[in-house]
């Protein structure tokens, strides 16, 4: 363990696809926790497509991310100083420490884990963050009914797997969209959906009314654009969207819808939301993941680059869709 | 009195706009009424923009509109003969008589209405299907707070200008958007609203944004394209949006949607609804719109069109918004 605390610092705002100049490495040393402060040292960091949003200087919902300060994420990590009696040494955390090696918190942002039920780096992923938003855009929002069918796309990804697995639990017919052959081949394979269409494969209209020959009740949106269209397209009278994510548009184009009449004809809920806005979901939902990681019943990949030094470019690859499942940077 | 029962067909489905030739004028005798039935004469047609819609033989949210049969729609009229007792000789009812001068019906389409409360026009829009479908997005989906702004489209329309009459009594800032000077007018000062957006003047966003500064809350939508595109770029974070309607898109053609990402930004609900599957709306909806008539505390428009050959001019007129308000055919 060296003295110093790497940490990545956003160095100037992309335009369109970040690049590793965005952003500035840094060496601080690591700090001493004040009274009633804890020391985390991270054993994983979150990246999350969300911080595209955040690297922009707009309007979006969280606050943007501040030029020359640490890019804000998910960790998880080991307490090993305390000055804080509720956070012993020793003792595994879930917090927002952001891209760096420690960080000190007075406790407020950590939530204490159990790596007997599940170990450190799920609890950023589908006992954590990604899998309370896709617990509660499915049970909250889209509120699925046996036998309805319910799109996923992204569903390789960290919140898209899980909302695939729990609709099935729930008697659905779950139908993924995801990048490529082998994308595709988990989703069916390892996460035991119905079916799943690979929009690379150009037949995105076509291969989607062959997966859902009844049309589509439930949507968990990820993704946004011409996948969003080929599904509104589809979707069944008193069909509910759940609109997590708009990947396309984070790189600043505009995502043009054009079957905006869907939600009229159809009747549609159409709802946009962050899981940060719905506290009330985290308990239930981490209860229900972390019992069913424990005992198998739900799967999950993880992507894993190796070192802080890996981060930007670990995150790149995520926004380009080459991650598989929940991208994570391994500290320790 | 004559005894045909002049009524329009339906004698070929347009593309884009309709024309008088779509429609043909056939004269029936008058039905009649077999036991348990009545005979109603109409007073009044009501015409309205989800007509359209249902002339086309593709998916929407009524079924087609058939060939060489008469033309739906609401109607208010006088029972002149009947075989069931719950509606005597003299009843004033609304119905869905269509588009002719007489229809038969065996009662369960009709409500019997108060000409005393309401004058009997008024039963086919301000305290008829326009008004409660008004109400039913105002407070069971926008659901608005006192001192939220709120966003009308075709705000003179029958549906708009019961729609931000609602929402001023409930302590609103409310913003019509109309197209030209005229109808701007009648929306600020006939029906009371704060300001009012002529669409057509060429600065949507700039008058928009002067209208609602502090953000949109709630957004009652009857337009759909550009109109809709400016609302949603100003729409406060948890607004909520009733799509009512999409005229610009009857005609045939895709309305595209940009600002499709302030769904998400904003944790927009959006949700579109027909009035007819919200029947538990109806009777609080037309109690209170009743009352407000009756007290002169809810205003409205008609253009009445003089019977029944001006049918479908006036519809045509409607759907280029030439009329203002309640759009109806007088036929006694």
């Amino acid at each position: 363990m060296s003295d110093t605390n790497k940490q990545w610092h956003l160095a100037s705002r992309p335009k369109g696809m970040p690049t590793e100049e965005n952003f500035r490495l840094v060496e601080a040393p690591i700090p001493k926790p004040g009274e009633g402060q804890v020391l985390v040292r991270h054993h994983y960091m979150s990246l999350d497509p969300y911080m595209r949003g955040r690297m922009d200087d707009a309007k979006s919902y969280a606050a943007a991310q501040k030029l020359d300060e640490v890019m804000g994420g998910g960790t998880v990590g080991e307490v090993i100083e305390s000055r804080n009696p509720d956070f012993p040494v020793g003792q595994m955390v879930v917090g927002a420490g952001g891209w760096q090696q420690y960080a000190v918190s007075d406790g407020r942002d950590l939530r204490k884990i159990d790596t007997e039920k599940a170990p450190a780096s799920a609890w950023l992923g589908a006992v954590g963050m990604p899998g309370v938003t896709a617990w509660h855009g499915l049970n909250r929002i889209i509120e699925p009914k046996k036998g309805e069918t319910i799109v996923v796309s992204a569903a390789t990804g960290a919140v898209g797997s899980v909302v695939g697995q729990l609709a099935k639990r729930q008697g659905c017919r779950v139908i993924g969209i995801a990048g490529g052959p082998e994308k595709c081949r988990i989703v069916t394979e390892e996460y035991g959906f119905d079916a799943c269409v690979d929009y690379k494969a150009g037949r995105l209209h076509e291969d989607l009314k062959a997966a859902a020959p009844d049309g589509i009740d439930g949507n968990f949106e990820n993704v946004g654009g011409e996948v969003f269209d080929a599904v509104l397209a589809r979707m069944n009278a008193f069909g509910r969207v759940a609109v997590c994510g708009l990947i396309s548009g984070y790189s600043g184009e505009p995502i043009p819808l054009r079957n905006v009449r869907s939600i009229l004809v159809n009747r549609l809920l159409v709802r946009g939301f962050i899981v940060s806005d719905h506290q009330d979901s985290w308990q239930p939902a981490l209860t229900e993941l972390a019992d069913l990681v424990s005992k198998g019943e739900l799967r999950y990949r993880e992507t894993i680059a190796e070192g802080i030094e890996a981060a930007p470019g670990a995150f790149i690859g995520l926004l380009r869709g080459r991650n598989i499942g929940k991208q994570l940077v391994k500290l320790v």
